[in-house]
């Protein structure tokens, strides 16, 4: 089934309508000179490597590099593991899904969490079961009771750094115990983390996976937000032998990840410049993060709207009083007052459940678009919080 | 399990192995000076759209140039058809696989068929029935047989132009027959059309799919032969209701296929060489072809081994006298004589059963490695024959 963020988008296309609702990095995020000009060096000096078929693993120069980053920078990766390019961390996903899963199996993930990964798992026909969210990540004695009452769970899928949707970062006590669990019960943990370089406050937390010793441990990393996710480069760190059945899906699904953009991905990697980009990334997104944090406090806060405070990531995570219908709320917003978000019930496991929270995005949309497009909703709220 | 054809590519590896066992376009072939230009002015123009996120079903452009192209030029495409753009056509293969099947659900294909395919309708647990090739094609009497025997069936694959391995061209007459009997038993047919553009003897012969009235063809091409298969581009022609469902579970694959080598695709077809192009490779196959065929009879005819004449594609299926093992012959002749072929048990539905033939390439070896690597097999033929 299509997503409900699909349906959203579909109204946000009318170009009168303000969209707060996408997950896109900002326009200006893009380092399109560099881009072009190591693109232009790449046609130059392999045009062959860059056209021709390539290994399904991924480009050999792009693994070995992103596998020395991860391990030098964040101590991601043992021996047991490799890494594995993939059409975006989507597809690492899907892949180990594929791979571990049998139908009817069940996944432990977050609730809320990322659409597109559920969706994935549903597709491969997998039973999902959610565990609440915390301000410090997911609730660890919920997870425990979840992984005894679910014998046939197969992994827990989570995105510790600034979950999408909620933004919530999980602790580092949490993420010990996580681990801890999974080890008791055997079961995979699938660390989705996208964000990683888009943290703009607080301390860096490190990975789950820094902890695996057992290599129970799938890291999914990605080039969508620090460099361009039109390329669809992301990787997946694992142990060699759950990689090597992976591989054989994905040659099934695509041969290998296009050359080209892999090749981009590498010399950008090794670029002087790269983690100049990095700092530039986070100034940006502190910059526009905190001018929606003062907006929602502008319009929102006054309804008794509330939100979680967030150090990374693209998103705020809305809570509108008990007994405003949410669902109604937003599709109100988008279709009569022309500015979208998106309907907290889309990220759930079971999209008919309670819901009071949107998804706000401020990455997207031009200063002035946050500025328009949220003085439309707070009038909005004012009127149908009032009089509901 | 890993492909036959990994396990040969692992010895070809050796840098003293002359390999006639890959797939891959002429490197000559590759247009990279076009490549490299059309990629700068897409950066210059269109960087934000070259690098953004994108819509599932394809960049718009290249999917209303591709469905005008083939409508106009090749009758494929009809106003209930639309266009999917994939990762290469082995995507569109698969994704048309997931869509349709049940785990034991039976796929139809030719014997021998291309394992990239086989192996991915494997992946999602199909049973595969082979029907054996002739002369002008698949035969036709087994097929409506197997029909018939397996209610189960859900799709025919077939490859009509310049087929892989055999390089056999399914006749007009047969492609009607093909399309009847599909009819009548209620089956899809995935017709892979690769080489569609590389035919460089004979008279062209139209597609199934435009025989295809009633919304039961699955049409894929590629610009993996015609431009470049590590841009990882293809496409589906079918029904939309079909597409719909496709894109769902592309969605989760992916979320979209790279856009740059879309943008790419789009401009290069609509570059005003593009037609030049495409008799360009022609002329180099046709050249690379009859060389192949002078070698052929040179060092392997003596020795009682024949071969299918070709009119297109990339490949010669040679077949090894009865009682020669045809297996140990392959392995001998890639380990102790240093030229790498594809037995050709690695393209049936069961690699375990009898066969005397396999492959060779033309399109990947330079002339000189051609003469070098035949010689070799043609010596080592006469001694394993003439001694066997």
């Amino acid at each position: 089934k299509p997503s409900a963020i699909r349906e959203i988008f579909k109204y946000a296309a009318d170009p009168s309508v303000v969209s707060l609702s996408a997950g896109n990095p900002a326009p200006e995020a893009f380092p399109t000179q560099k881009v072009a000009q190591i693109t232009a060096d790449i046609l130059r000096d392999q045009p062959i490597d860059a056209l021709q078929y390539s290994v399904t693993e991924g480009y050999p120069a792009l693994r070995r590099c992103v596998g020395d980053y991860m391990r030098q920078k964040h101590q991601v990766g043992r021996a047991f593991d490799d890494v594995l390019i993939t059409a975006g961390a989507q597809q690492a996903l899907e892949l180990l899904a594929k791979t571990v899963l049998n139908r009817g199996d069940v996944v432990l993930c977050e609730e809320p969490s990322f659409v597109g990964a559920l969706n994935a798992f549903r597709a491969l026909g997998a039973k999902l079961v959610g565990v609440p969210m915390q301000e410090d990540g997911i609730d660890t004695d919920a997870l425990e009771q979840a992984m005894r009452q679910n014998p046939n769970a197969r992994f827990l899928y989570t995105i510790p750094n600034f979950q999408n949707p909620t933004g919530i970062t999980m602790s580092w006590e949490k993420r010990v115990k996580v681990y801890e669990l999974a080890k008791k019960y055997g079961i995979l943990i699938a660390e989705d983390n996208p964000y990683a370089d888009l943290r703009f406050a607080g301390e860096h937390i490190p990975a789950i996976k820094t902890l695996d010793e057992e290599g129970i441990v799938v890291y999914d990393g990605s080039f969508s937000k620090v460099l361009a996710p039109g390329l669809r480069v992301g990787y997946a760190i694992a142990p060699k032998e759950l990689l090597a059945k992976m591989v054989v899906c994905k040659q099934g699904e695509d041969v290998h990840t296009a050359i080209l953009p892999q090749m981009l991905c590498e010399r950008f990697m090794n670029d002087p410049g790269y983690e100049e980009h990095l700092l530039f990334l986070q100034s940006l997104y502190r910059r526009k993060a905190g001018l929606m944090a003062d907006l929602i406090e502008q319009h929102l806060t006054p309804c008794g709207i509330t939100y979680h405070a967030i150090q990374g990531g693209l998103f705020f995570w809305c809570r509108l009083p008990d007994g405003v219908d949410m669902r109604a709320f937003c599709t109100a917003a988008v279709r009569d007052h022309k500015v979208a978000v998106v309907p907290g019930n889309a990220f759930l496991t079971d999209d008919k459940a309670p819901c009071q929270s949107f998804r706000i995005n401020f990455s997207t949309p031009t200063d002035e678009a946050m500025r328009i497009g949220m003085e439309r909703l707070g009038r909005f709220a004012r009127e149908y919080i009032t009089k509901g």
